[in-house]
């Protein structure tokens, strides 16, 4: 029975909370948020206690911490839960600076202690599945990725205003992906991007959609196709092109049901946002994170995927500047 | 080069003449039609004279007849024709009355002439496909068949009252279907009926929507469903479930585009109605009739194919009378 | 908080205590089960004791109870629970008899105890929607339902011994999904059954083929299409015909995952049996449940339900005994 | 009725010739081509006769000209049909050197003869219709597009030898597409291109896999993914994300048939190929340049549609060679 802290209450923490607690081999002994009421409240639907930060990392029953707090907590948290020997399960990013990150994973490294990072995509089921056909040999060599990842809306100003901006806080997980499934490294990022969406968004300083090129060494090639507005719901597509044929992960529709009239054959949009379409693999990858922790294996998608992932949002950010393909 | 003379200017006659007109081995030498206006204007495209029948059946040169007159001047020329050595193509059915259909029949064997049955529905690429691959032995032992035909909009109820009932002249297609799939005679028919589109077709004495459940001997099944009304257009589907696997023959849209918005997601209608949706199925029956008459091979599906699509017609029509099955 | 006892450690036993467990208002305090070893790990797992049936009516602290027990203890044990005064959900059958389930059903109204029946495939959230959808009269008034519905192999012959037989066992669940969505009360049933995927069943009396005929006083016809063996896994999909349209419940795939190679484009197969297929079904329905048990509201479906529907399994074993119609 | 004259009897040759012997109000009268045979089958089959290319542009009855031969051929043939007052018809590309291209252009416009180039993808009835949604403001403003345009295999070396490389041959109907859609012209041009499918093409100096990202001034992106080899088949789809929805043109599959056995439910493959998958883009476009020609309209798209393609074909290759984009 693997006993677990948490960081944060809010949404995605509601999530992983749910899931631990249902989980047969972990359970979810303490909560720190600084909103107290929402600490409360969650805490109990699932048996834990509201505590501080400090209680935590003294608490020797505490074998794995979750962070889900404010993006700029992050390193912090790590470096401490680190230094106080748990394991640790962070949301992306580590933070928004790749020389904190380094510093970051050196401290976790120094202590080695597992750390996984929150790229919840890998365990979405459909995806999950391409890359094991891709693994398997289903489609022979990768050549190309194509990533297509809208969001339904976009956030309010606030939230663009501290995400880092779009490519380190929305395209990091589909440069995850395309990392995960090109199966060698990027090595170029070509950017393009455009205020489309709100005009708002121009002021302040980031873009609404946006086209990437990504090659590696061999030739490989992705493409990732963003916006912050779809109005026909979450569209998460991917498809593999490889040489002995093609993969591809359509989007989970809320229901399958499709309705025939005068105006055609409608079927359902996709499900709405991350929350419901990613269900399945916020619980599958916790159940990685408790594996893996069990088992004494380093889990994966680990510190080095967030970094690499941040990697290339900035080569991205680089390259959407200077108007030129930029090396990683 | 094969010659044809055509009976009938009207709807699938001028498809027929088209076909022919494009075949590289046929061309259509006469017309026939009452309707001397249509007849003038279809032949004047194609290059053909407008005559009379008599003339037609004198005429040496003339190696084959399309029948495409109204339904009941259809036995009688047939038999014209058969007598003057023509191979012949004729429009469903033959005739409404089975005792007449097998005098025709008979004429027809005395001369020795090909006899095509215009059972369109074969020569479509899906159902065709579907066949092949039966045949092939890509799901076993055929079990369980299931056809979904329904048309756009009811007739007017002119055509109502002349058409012999929805049976014999809407569901034969489907009878033809389901013994042609099915790989073994239908036995028993149980048919239940009801007015649920238009009372008008009710008071005419017809139905105008269906279930229909045939049986064989070895215990195969069939059912087909039927209406002579669906708002999203022509809604012509055919599924076959075998002991290894099951095929399947969608509709045919009008395109392949569809529509994401806030009310989902929105494919094409199927083909509005026969003429569009079997356009393919037209130009390769008249290909396999042309094909048959110069191999000298007997044309499939032929004269036996009318009489026994029929029969399950009337067996449908005694079975609603007495709500009991009905052995054919 | 609902305290509930449980008979039942088996497949499906397993799948109410977890949703029990992991309801925010309900725990499962008690477990009943012959077999000892199966009851013990359950209840481990949620939490719960074991006990035998009498300490579970004996404790006023148990408001209610899930029978999933096997079907001929169905009657005695809502009997038992309603003179207990608890409130009932009970799998189905009540019992193969109808006769026995009449003065169960009677015992229940005596009683008052609210009774709920584990037609499991309305809380589908794809069913679910299709009802919905009719009844904001999207697809106008229902005239024509098609229920496919196939399982991916035969239950051992044990099974099939004491089943009560096709009909009774496996498309109730179809005569309750054609009652729930036809509107209107099935009077007429005419059943056609073979025996063609494993002799075996033949022997003990049973069929494993069936097509079924429904149709209701106004004209609305549905019909039923059943195998009990399908190699492409658990197919059920399920089409509404309206004078408006048509509305469409698809299969639900493993994953969204195609691939494209020489021989096609291959998409998954369906969830592989029931377990997987309606496990969010199992939990809305317990859902349904606790939230009617709490409101005070007659759970749906109720026993009445189960009488309908096991009187249309019984009119088509009829049905298929007389080779004709059975009226209801 | 239209007299044409048509240079070049292979493959492409083959389908005008029989599109405009079809046509109701057209008339094929003359065929040049330098393999004899194949010219004097091909006029055989449509009734015109074989001649060399002075008597065409001698031919006062010759009304039109169809430009099918070598690329080598078009700009001269060109102009000397200009010059005699024809209207053109010529497969893209006018050329493959834009010099060449600008001054044929310049010839054809002082002639004042209708010029149309062949981009048949416009015709495809599915991209026709995306581009009528368009239109008609079904996705409100267009913001992205997304070409995947894949070849089944790759040409024989010969073929690339002359064929000017990928861009100008195999992509230059991506930027037509790419330009017709967008609703404003692309002025930045990005490439990465690879050789994945054969060491051969990259030792002819070509490429066999590709990205190209087009942006336009006020920020629409299109992009555009080749290869050479798709085993599946040839793999033409489009979509259009706009303001208000999206739009998507699928793949037209051999059959509407599907397979469901224990490996999945396999669908058909995309038609194999150009010819097969847009014979009825090619039937249309032959009707359009009738009809323009009869109206006296300038045909669409003409020669500044080949031109531009061609200038986006030119810049991709320079971005390719420079590894940055490139300007229009």
């Amino acid at each position: 029975m693997l006993t677990f802290a948490q960081f944060g209450a809010g949404r995605i923490g509601r999530i992983h909370a749910a899931n631990i607690a249902a989980h047969p081999r972990a359970r979810l002994a303490r909560l720190v948020d600084v909103q107290d009421d929402a600490a409360r409240a969650l805490a109990e639907s699932v048996g834990a206690v509201v505590c501080d930060a400090s209680s935590v990392f003294a608490d020797p029953a505490i074998d794995a911490v979750v962070i889900g707090s404010p993006t700029d907590t992050h390193a912090d948290l790590i470096e401490e839960a680190a230094r106080s020997g748990k394991a640790i399960f962070c949301e992306k990013p580590i933070d928004l600076s790749e020389a904190r990150v380094n510093a970051c994973l050196a401290t976790v490294a120094k202590a080695g202690v597992p750390l996984m990072l929150g790229f919840n995509r890998r365990f979405d089921p459909n995806f999950a599945e391409l890359r094991r056909r891709i693994d398997e040999g289903r489609i022979g060599k990768v050549e190309q990725v194509i990533v297509i990842s809208r969001d339904p809306g976009p956030p309010p100003a606030g939230y663009i205003r501290s995400s880092g901006g779009m490519f380190r806080d929305m395209t990091i997980h589909d440069f995850d992906m395309a990392r995960w499934l090109l199966g060698e490294e990027p090595t170029l990022v070509h950017a393009v991007g455009s205020v489309l969406v709100d005009p708002e968004i121009g002021r302040l300083g980031d873009i609404d959609t946006a086209t990437v090129v990504l090659t590696t060494p061999s030739g490989r090639q992705a493409v990732i196709s963003n916006t912050r507005r779809a109005v026909y719901g979450y569209d998460q597509r991917i498809e593999v092109h490889g040489s002995g044929g093609m993969l591809q992960a359509a989007n989970v529709p809320i229901s399958t049901v499709s309705e025939a009239g005068a105006g055609g054959i409608t079927g359902d949009k996709p499900m709405p946002f991350f929350l419901e379409r990613y269900a399945a693999a916020y619980q599958a990858e916790i159940d990685a994170f408790i594996a893996a922790v069990e088992a004494g294996t380093p889990p994966n998608p680990g510190g080095e995927d967030g970094r690499r992932a941040l990697m290339l949002a900035d080569a991205a950010i680089a390259s959407l500047k200077q108007g030129q393909p930029v090396a990683v």
